[in-house]
């Protein structure tokens, strides 16, 4: 069994690092309080004696091989370490430690594994300031382009590539240059499936397809007090039509459909001046492509019919990524794992995003979910139970030991 | 007649002070560029040989008296010099450069007025910075205490009081020592009235009621991935919920209420984070009392409504002023001045508030408009032509000289 104190200790200590004066937990991709969580982490990796490998888009990656499976593809657990804004302490950072825990864990057994052992943390996995969401593990999988990658530009107008040379985390090694035999990824669920049956493990064998657009808006600024309403180009007003469309059409429909704007700035916002623009982001997702695209286009539709004298829209992709199945042999050994220890679990589908989904395109993989109070996530009030935390740490050690020969 | 080469000269010369990188007028008040502006009228006051007062609310007086008039209640011109943001050239200065225009203007003639004539540049008449608007001109009318004005805090957190020391113009004057005989205040329109009609000059008899809420929904942060819609308290939705509900409802009303949400914030505004906040401005306004209480009834009903299980509704008051109706036989004089020039003119009602609106309470006054093309206001492109500026300033010459005797 992994050791429950210092998994448990680690999370608590990376979840101090990045508050604000407030006390809010900000570590956005490539800042500075990115900076110091990576150190952390790569000093935790370093005094478990792993080897640390850091690409051209920032990943880290902690390997443990030794002469006996070099050369060998390794069993690959990883996830991130960045957060949104106000965040909770355990997205993204339980899985990387929880890897940590388990190839610690492994190593002290004093047996070989037959092939070598890597935990990740993948660059911007949430997407909050630079887009798109899971970019590290999509360049590590040949999705895009590193050079287009480190060319993003962030929502503080700043450019990827240059935050990780500024921060020190601009890597020399070629991204994809290691290649898993296979990935696992152990998350918090993020919903309210797991708590509400009572189920301690989550099997994911599947994850739902995410749109992202940057929508803009532009209307006529004019005096809030001398414009009569019939005469108005108000982008504000507009954009505010597109939330209530997209909310009431997504609470009304038949499929688990979501969707949200997170995100809305008015332009020149004066509390007298009609706004002149509006800019706003959707997230859009559906386990379905097919309802996933007609979602997109009736929100097509409506901005077109929005579009009138005086009001233009512009939309800019931020992300697509289709839905994903995961490896059903590897959501299998997780089955088996849980069942072992005596634990239930049950098959599900993932409402976020994770690394996982891109790795997916690469090598066989699948992810383990433990419950989430109440089902909230990305916000400081988003919890698991220690013990659900190490059943779930557990549950990766025994799949990534079958999974490594051990 | 007036000088007109000085009189747009001097428009021109400081609706060029205050540009940012991209060209945009944002002359905020008591912020470094509305010092700038400042420090140029103090000038030009100077120039002018007038006697410069500067009270502690930051409302700037320019005053021509000799001995036979010292002691006389002056005759008072005034508007501001403060913009909103990314604002055009006219709305304020325009009246405060006309004012020292014909000051200037009845200085040369070697006549003495049997009263004091005073331009005044009122501080804070925007009210995008600092609430309230039209705050100089009240304070000044002693409609609210000089400590609480002072006391302001910004939109950037700042304060009047500190802002206004640290710009030079916390002046020393008690506010109100100068009670006008008579109050005249020269505008653009800022609507599109006169130009509709053809009209060169507007005889300002009314000014509609002005109610300026903040309201802050508070709801509950989550993933935006992961949170099936029927969970959600998205404070970003219930805030577009209010914005659709006041524009649709004003639009469809048969009074000339006007509504307008200006700002809007989101918290934590993140893509992937259902908004655990949304605060925003709701500028409501219409010529009748009755219909303008009415209307923040139908607003607070809807905010109680919306009000539910994790979502909470905080409404601060930022302004509220009745309809103001006008000194009858100034509005009679400025229509006799019009005719007298072969001008057309008509009685109207303005949908901006105005410096007038608060000197109005200690002093017969009253305003005069001209034309705004297209209606446009608070806007870059705000524009009025040449002729119709000049035209104007010869109208608030006659009437001035007429009130003060010469
Ligand atoms: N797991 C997680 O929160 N990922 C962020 C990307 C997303 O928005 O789903
Ligand atoms: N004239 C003018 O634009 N005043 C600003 C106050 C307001 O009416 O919003």
């Amino acid at each position: 069994a992994i050791d429950a104190q210092r998994l448990l200790g680690r999370i608590r200590e990376l979840g101090a690092v990045g508050r604000d004066a407030e006390g809010r937990l900000i570590r956005l991709a490539a800042s500075d309080t990115d900076k110091l969580g990576r150190d952390l982490f790569v000093g935790w990796l370093r005094q478990a004696g792993l080897e640390v490998a850091i690409d051209r888009i920032g990943n880290i990656f902690g390997i443990w091989q030794d002469a006996n499976n070099n050369g060998q593809a390794p069993v690959l657990i990883g996830s991130h370490i960045d957060t949104v804004i106000d965040a909770g302490i355990y997205d993204g950072c339980y899985g990387v430690l929880a890897g940590l825990e388990v190839i610690e864990t492994l190593k002290s057994s004093g047996l070989s594994p037959s092939r070598p052992i890597a935990v990740a943390a993948f660059t911007n996995e949430e997407g909050v300031r630079f887009s798109p969401d899971m970019m590290g593990s999509l360049v590590h999988a040949g999705g895009v382009d590193v050079e287009a990658a480190l060319a993003a530009i962030g929502t503080d107008g700043s450019t990827l590539g240059q935050e990780l040379a500024r921060i020190g985390y601009a890597g020399d090694r070629e991204p994809g240059f290691l290649k898993p035999h296979i990935y696992v990824e152990l998350h918090i669920e993020q919903g309210p499936v797991l708590e509400r049956e009572g189920i301690p493990i989550g099997a994911v064998e599947s994850l739902q397809g995410i749109s992202w657009q940057r929508i803009t808006i532009d209307g006529v600024a004019n005096h809030a007090g001398t414009t009569p309403m019939s005469m108005r180009c108000d982008a504000g007003y507009a954009a505010a039509c597109v939330v209530t469309f997209l909310h009431d059409r997504a609470a009304a429909s038949n499929s688990p459909t979501v969707a949200t704007v997170g995100t809305m700035r008015f332009e020149p916002n004066a509390i007298n001046v009609i706004p002149s623009r509006a800019v706003f982001t959707v997230d859009l997702r559906d386990p379905d492509e097919q309802h996933l695209q007609a979602e997109e286009a009736a929100l097509a539709a409506f901005l077109e019919r929005l579009a009138d004298e005086g009001i233009t829209v512009t939309v800019e992709r931020l992300a697509r990524f289709e839905p994903v199945i995961f490896d059903g042999r590897v959501v299998e050994l997780i089955e088996a794992a849980a069942s072992k220890r005596g634990l239930v679990s049950r098959r599900m589908t993932s409402g976020a995003g994770h690394d996982a989904q891109m790795i997916a395109r690469i090598a066989p993989a699948a992810m383990i979910f433990v419950p989430s109070a109440g089902g909230i996530s990305h916000s400081p009030r988003e919890h698991t139970e220690d013990a659900e935390l190490v059943a779930g740490a557990n549950i990766l050690l025994d799949v990534v030991a079958d999974l490594a020969g051990m």
